[in-house]
């Protein structure tokens, strides 16, 4: 999602959400366990509008959640959630993906989602897509060993190019599914995307990967 | 496929298409290179109608095919198909595959085709899936390493099965299509229900796969 910068939100998120909102987080990086008070912590990798990272959070008080979103503006949206919910499992950082290992430290997350990942469809742009080798490779020295990924999309061409980048680079994948049911998998919440696309009769398409140990 | 037993079926494969009707194929086991003489040889799991496997043999004269057919009744179409095209490098044998194992020898086979496999849609039936698990252990022992599986279906459910059995088997897969074009890996054949389910617009899946050596 490509948005106008509005002045001033960054500003916003630091002082009005700051229980939430972390604005330097590379300087935490090697300390997210500490800092969420958690032994196990997962990361929602483009949160979008938040529903899902928040939810998860309020279901699972005992889990550390991480969410990421490129835009400031976007964010705020879920940083609005979290003061509904009032988790005190959660942080919301705003990066771009790719500049990750700034953020997180070799095996420092337990699990990976990703839901509706744009597809990205021009094959000139395929290494934007966030199941790109590359990214998995990242994912790869992120995750502590047996750390999974959890991916959900839409998008027929994304999913079918995601399972040959999850098999060329060595990852084991399981409950693959072309038509994932709403909340099949243990845990799972609906977003935003999700219910809309639901509501069009679209299919879901979702797997779960783990890096194969050498 | 179902079908009544005209009686004489078998009589007639064998006298009138001696050339690639082999009636009694265990006697065969662990000859069929020498038999087809080919160094490679390809055998199709289901060949139904024999479309695939007597173009491929005619398509490809250097390799040896194989056809297998549970039904004398259906592989007498394939052994019609033959005759027209006199292909040198391919042999047909009605059995079920469970029984592959008195035909072929360990590592005897450079790939396997299967090709819009029956789905047996329900649960139960699960095991009767050529995709089944326990298929592939088996198909495992008979392919040379790194010998292949091509696997194509229309069957949404089936394929998801599939994918999910390749996986947890610890097969390696490559070239994995939700949408797959006509005749867009090199040197494939489109079947008579390939035809027929393109022609109403249903998606076509397909894959590539082969077992990771330890």
């Amino acid at each position: 999602m490509r948005l106008r910068r509005k002045p001033g939100t960054r500003e916003k998120l630091m002082n009005e959400f700051e229980e939430y909102v972390v604005n330097e987080p590379g300087k935490l990086r090697g300390r997210w366990r500490d800092v969420l008070d958690r032994e196990e912590i997962q990361v929602e990798f483009g949160s979008g509008k938040g529903r899902f990272i928040t939810t998860k959070a309020v279901n699972e008080p005992d889990t550390g959640f991480i969410g990421v979103e490129k835009e400031p503006e976007v964010l705020l949206k879920t940083a609005k959630k979290a003061e509904e919910g009032q988790p005190e499992n959660l942080k919301l950082l705003y990066f771009d993906v790719a500049g990750a290992e700034a953020v997180f430290a070799q095996g420092e997350l337990d699990r990976i989602y990703l839901n509706f990942s744009d597809p990205w469809p021009k094959r000139r742009h395929s290494k934007r897509r966030l199941t790109h080798r590359d990214f998995l490779a990242m994912y790869g020295r992120l995750l502590a060993p047996g750390g999974e990924i959890h991916f959900k999309t839409d998008n027929r061409g994304l999913f079918e190019f995601s399972l040959n980048e999850f098999c060329a680079a060595g990852w084991d994948m399981k409950n693959i599914r072309l038509d994932y049911g709403l909340m099949e998998a243990p845990g799972d919440v609906p977003t935003e995307y999700e219910e809309r696309f639901r509501s069009l009769g679209q299919s879901i398409y979702r797997l779960e990967a783990w890096l194969r140990q050498a």
